[in-house]
């Protein structure tokens, strides 16, 4: 059974969510559909990006992932469909799909042009959900649009190396539930330059000189309970995504404070990694 | 395969929402069930409508409605279950169905006489599963109540026309994830009395004398991006439930702002059409 | 089929409740995953238990529920999976089973010892996620663990009478989407000890001395509806867990206010019922 996921801005009291299942519902009795996100910031597409990057390749080989965000068509953003990593996505041409992949090519684009066939007034989601039930009743992409040889692509939010090789300069790209700050510097990116040598991240409030694999490994489980710190500790992970992240341990918000909060960090503030020589 | 869809203003938190899809699944293996909204604000009838009226439609025809908005028995708020538009509807008898829809006459209505038959504690929820359940198995209304030759009707939120036909006088509804601010003018309305002439809306901090189709019309795509009036420009809209819609261009509210904030608009408040003659 | 439920503290926004569907789906075709709740509070125990326990027993006996909360793997939080009820629970060994009934001895509990066959990096949800596969494909809980004879209890949150039982000293432990404040005494407790007698019941800013069984049932409908006191109105009920609740009738918090507003009492306040001789 074909299983679509959605990924929108549509927030989680709007009708829109609603309105699309059912909508794909009445196309399709045989259908799984699930949510990734509809809370994705309004038009934050570096936001979006990150997050079906980081549930998509979870799903089955096949599944088709419609992305809701900054999508009315105008005459400088069009529809695609892409098959991509043996999953399908449908969204606008905003440069969504070079953030949420830069590694793995597209093995199929094209343009999406059955929008004269649609015919309601909400035409952009009406849209994807046409391609979307195409594509699970087996159809090709052939068949609802015309082959592009590129998709547009954006760089703006990528970590940059200097010459000598000792620095990265990264940038927050998503604050997580818990208020935990995750940077663009991958696990990878930081072992190809670092190379082993010791190092010092820094980022507005905060310096550190260790990144761990998981939260615990920050804890020393040999003190006793009372006398270790714990909740509350300033740490540098490697997350589930394989990013560099600045997390509290067992933060909380809305009471011991969130790495966001501490740190003084936001979307696209600055995280340095300088190694030693 | 029935669909059973939820309205509610549980929250994204409580168990409310979980209980009663377990009921749901308890009673009937084979049925879906679709969240249209959780985040109602509490006991707020006219939002709940405006959500249901904007997504039911896209549901295919038989879906069994639930609306959990300011529900319990009492002996001025009665249950009921409505066939209308080729769907049914399950709610407190509070005047929701009269907002839903105007237009279309129920073609059944029957006031639930179940209650007595249900044993939890969690009765109105319990009636609105069973009564749901009852119907996706293919029962009709009558097993579960009694004909109503009238159900509860509410006229407050309607907009006004002046006797000259040259104004129009409507209300906000509903302020979206967007932070756009939907009245209860709809196109028709404004095209009925409108009749083609020129007009001045106006609400509060914002005077406006164009309506477009799409948000992106109001962009002139002709113009180099860099010297255009794009992100944060105001406009109306008739949206995709065809009301006019004060809107700001790719209105994020935690940056650019929203309409709600920029006009300071919010639920009830005025929007006034005036006709040139 | 089998049915899955999830309660987590991952938020409505993160990509994380989406991997952990997407994982479930690319394990087994025919399963219904259900969400109970992503919004408990970051690592708030004793939130996702209160959650968990009104609504799992609407589900049919043999499901599964996963419990995501504060379940990374450490020396002291190992990863359990309990058969309970008719019901499964995969959790952290962190007291939350402890906290979602007393009055229920678990009928199977196991370690969970899968942890080297999986190989993700995400794994505490690979864990639960596989073991939640095993156990809806009909396998037994022998297979993932191995049996324990007892598991990790918490007693922090329960009420207290006094030795002349003349007294209840109860404690806030949840506060709902209306902003309704949930006591953890009992309806059972507070009828066992009170034996019928008058009670003065005390918390912060209010004085009750009467419970009702419900919202409704606080309102004098006799009364014609200008003159009743009704919207705002403060009372006690019984709720739908048949805990001890301090509500406002029809509360909305961002307009009338809630009973946590308004009586100014959150999580861990102290609630007291006094009896008379």
């Amino acid at each position: 059974m074909a299983i679509i996921t959605l990924t929108t801005d549509f927030g989680e009291k709007d009708p829109f969510a609603g309105a699309v299942k059912g909508a794909i519902y009445s196309e399709l009795e045989t259908v799984r559909i699930v949510d990734i996100s509809h809370s994705v910031s309004p038009f934050h597409i570096t936001e979006a990006a990150y997050i079906i990057q980081n549930a998509y390749k979870n799903f089955p080989n096949g599944t088709i992932h419609i992305i809701g965000i900054d999508s009315e068509l105008t005459p400088e953003n069009n529809h695609i469909a892409v098959k991509l990593d043996d999953h399908y996505f449908i969204c606008a041409n905003n440069g969504i799909v070079s953030l949420i992949t830069r590694d793995i090519v597209p093995t199929e684009m094209v343009e999406i042009n059955i929008h004269n066939r649609v015919t309601t007034n909400f035409t952009v989601l009406d849209v994807f959900v046409q391609a979307a039930c195409h594509i699970a009743r087996g159809g090709t992409l052939g068949v609802i649009g015309k082959p592009l040889s590129e998709i547009k692509s954006l760089t703006g939010i990528q970590p940059v190396v200097n010459k000598s090789q000792k620095q990265i300069l990264g940038n927050v790209i998503y604050v997580d539930n818990y208020g935990n700050v995750v940077s663009n510097i991958t696990r990878k990116l930081f072992e190809d330059i670092g190379k082993g040598r010791e190092f010092k991240l820094e980022a507005r409030g905060v310096e550190m000189s260790k990144i761990y694999n998981t939260y615990s490994e920050a804890i020393n489980f040999t003190i006793d309970r009372s006398k270790r710190e714990e909740d509350g500790k300033k740490l540098a992970v490697f997350n589930s995504g394989n990013y560099i992240e600045l997390a509290i341990y067992k933060s909380n918000p809305s009471t011991v404070g969130s790495a966001a909060q501490l740190f003084g960090l936001d979307f696209r503030d600055t995280i340095t990694i300088n190694f030693q020589d």
